[in-house]
């Protein structure tokens, strides 16, 4: 090992080749857990530099696991416990980012944060439209294809994404340039989407061109408090109807995610005068400058009057926002729920025509099977999104990790068995969730995505085995 | 080949077998030419049956080629010259699209059209957005990754893709459904992906999701004549920032295709009184109940009093139109080209930026290298994709097929080695255009697209090899 460390010292330089416990230690921790232990840890400079790792690691047989900004929450960019793995840290790779706003296109290094992509494109009015409440960088959102809060309007990653340049692992280090900043661009296989959501697992992401949207002069939220969860679909229908593409989010929180939320983030206000709902409703408009917040604000009370005024309305009670008051009290949540105990998260999607359904049932059966275990679910619900996440409470004393494996179990088997859901919504596929991939997608997949990663990656690259059938690997890190 | 024949006919009923000329040769056309000959054509009902062929075939050793609604371009859906290949039609896969309102999708056969999708779609005031001057099968849409005139807004069918069944060319006919109804769903390698734009050569699409849209309650569109082209870039940016997600469409029309619209397409009026600007551009606003079309025009007026009021307006003059008159004028452009002489079609996608000077620098060159031939372009001015097209006057006589090849040669190198665009925007890949990939797309990427397909589709489907560097085939095609 000491003769790749020296080589790859000589490569991108001794000193940023990390070795001593205190300097790698920061770098085996994502955003929900530690990982496992690393050999060392590199910070290339350049895709030039990442080729050369992949060659060295290549010759020495040694597996490279790509890292943005470790915010990731499924262990795709962390190391195992082995200790003998190389994490490639794309933090260096930060040159400014280039605007075009005239294309309304960003090109990116892909160390560089959705944060700073977001100031430079700010400059012209522009933004790249995926809303996180992380701040991952450029080579994580394409490695992971997150979705976020205004997927709704904008979609994924995946759907804002034209150009790509990658480091493949085929023990050569090819440098692979797949589209460009073409918006139209039908030129063959479009291999840029193989290493989208592919957790680091094919390749290395080095930079990426993303599209970008004119920022909204005018944005208008409201918080609506429903008597009943399933009022909400028939408010997301009749909402798209009237507002179409002014409809930029719309999310749903469950009382207790929405009371963890305020119990532990002081800076928060309850907007019903402390009268939690028994489901709440956070609902964003966006436009241009053809409509004020006035006028928005009017429609949006308008529309919802509506509603309040039929005799068996659902909606109890509605706050409205212009700036990031209510928002804040959604993207508190995941606080809220840290500090109200041990989480049990589950990333579900269902037809948007089911998660109430599925909620609904979800909680009766761990009501009756795990009491003691709160649901505090929320999520995307004009997505079909929903963060089905139960909180074992501080004064109950720690949760026994099989138990928590037989909840997610529980909880995944109900979405993707009887639902049609999908056991990984936005955060997709890493060691914590090997084993629900190994279980929920078919054979047949599993067996051509395998073969097609051995041939893309027959080096490895990454913690994903996508033809793995092996259900034991990574659960050590499951909880 | 009499073994073959009468399998086929056992596996899918004899009367699906067409093998005689009379019946065979309305399958050998496609949206633009005839292509060449079919050995037979086979019209299965169902995937089953359509896996069957697929094994029967690659038991003979024999080439099948999937196609829809012989809409194409670039002759993917064709035979070839040779005779021996089998057409597998995707006609009779049409039972009744499956729209689930709530969730706003819609689960359709491949040999569904499009407009079949959006009647269907249109009882829930929805439909899908891949706004075309064709009516493409759903399977034909996703073989192509079709994209049209409101890609601005909604993007190209693969980012409104959310299932899709395939039944893969690996000599069992494997049947894989990939994907399914849901939004979100991160769960390892995206293989639809795969199939999707790879012009029915990596397997034989049968089914699919599509997302669908509110259809918008308030639509108006505006043709703006223009002093000089390039101020249409500066109206696109001025009219994104103003209209964010209700501008749905920003087409550009050069005069010479403007004025062969209106010559040839009788039922057209023209909107400027005869006086035919230099570009003109199409712009169009859609909503929501929330603003009336009187708003919508009012707001649309408004932002273009401001640009003509200036001192150095580059708008001369404005019609406006609540219904399809003018949209009418943008889909005639095509016919009107057929009907005035013999057209050279150069389907490329520029950075937006780099339109107009695209525009001003190829008409210089055309215009000294080939006097006669007259540039006739239009296009997707907001997505950067310009059907950069010529036509041959007849009173020309015929155009001789090297020096068309040597315009299209000169053109597609030009957007893509002095622009960096693409010489394939929307129509995809196939016989009439592999020679162009062989150019311009890097031996890496097409080095390991043939292996990918080679690993997918062992089998040959379709009419493209991924990997060919062969520039012969499909010569005697071009033109």
């Amino acid at each position: 090992m000491t003769d790749l460390l020296m080589a790859l010292g000589e490569a991108i330089g001794a000193t940023h080749v990390l070795v001593d416990r205190a300097d790698v230690a920061r770098y085996e921790m994502d955003g929900r857990q530690p990982g496992g232990r690393a050999l060392a840890v590199l910070r290339p400079a350049s895709s030039a530099e990442v080729s050369a790792i992949l060659r060295l690691a290549a010759q020495h047989g040694v597996t490279v696991v790509p890292q943005g900004a470790r915010t990731g929450l499924v262990g795709a960019g962390v190391a195992d416990d082995r200790g003998d793995a190389l994490i490639l840290s794309l933090e260096r790779l930060t040159r400014a980012p280039e605007v075009d706003a005239v294309n309304r296109t960003v090109s990116a290094d892909a160390g560089v944060l959705l944060s700073t992509i977001n100031d430079a494109a700010g400059a012209y009015d522009l933004f790249f439209p995926i809303d996180l409440g992380a701040d991952p960088s450029v080579g994580g959102m394409v490695g992971a294809n997150t979705g976020g809060a205004r997927f709704l309007r904008y979609g994924d990653v995946r759907s804002n994404l034209l150009g790509l340049e990658v480091v493949l692992a085929d023990g050569k280090g090819t440098v692979l340039e797949l589209g460009g900043a073409l918006w139209k661009n039908n030129v063959g296989l479009d291999l840029k989407q193989l290493f989208t959501g592919a957790s680091g697992s094919l390749g290395v992401i080095t930079r990426a061109t993303l599209a970008l949207q004119p920022k909204p002069a005018a944005q208008v939220t409201a918080l609506v408090a429903l008597r009943r969860p399933d009022a909400a679909l028939e408010l997301l229908s009749l909402l798209e109807a009237r507002f179409g593409t002014l409809l930029t989010a719309f999310e749903g929180m469950s009382a207790p995610a929405f009371d963890a939320a305020l119990a532990h983030v002081l800076r928060l206000q309850h907007p019903f005068a402390g009268a939690t709902p028994p489901y709440a409703v956070l609902v964003e408009l966006s436009s241009g400058p053809v409509l004020s917040e006035d006028a928005l604000e009017e429609a949006l009370g308008e529309a919802l009057a509506e509603i309040m005024e039929r005799a068996d309305s659902p909606v109890l009670d509605v706050a409205v926002d212009r700036r990031d008051a209510l928002w804040a009290i959604r993207h508190a949540i995941p606080e809220g729920l840290r500090a109200s105990g041990q989480v049990v998260a589950c990333d579900i999607a269902l037809r948007r025509g089911d998660v109430m359904r599925f909620r609904a049932e979800a909680l009766a059966e761990i009501g009756a099977r795990w009491p003691g275990l709160g649901v505090h679910d929320f999520g995307h619900i004009g997505d079909g999104g929903l963060h089905f996440n139960m909180v074992w409470p501080r004064a109950n004393g720690s949760l026994d990790p099989a138990v928590a494996d037989a909840v997610r179990d529980h909880v995944f088997a109900k979405a993707v068995e009887q639902f049609g859901g999908s056991f990984s919504a936005e955060h997709g596929i890493g060691p914590r969730n090997i084993r629900q991939y190994a279980r929920f997608v078919p054979e047949a997949v599993r067996d051509l995505s395998g073969k097609i990663q051995n041939l893309v990656a027959p080096q490895r690259v990454g913690r994903v085995d996508f033809g793995s059938i092996n259900t034991q690997e990574g659960s050590q890190n499951v909880g």
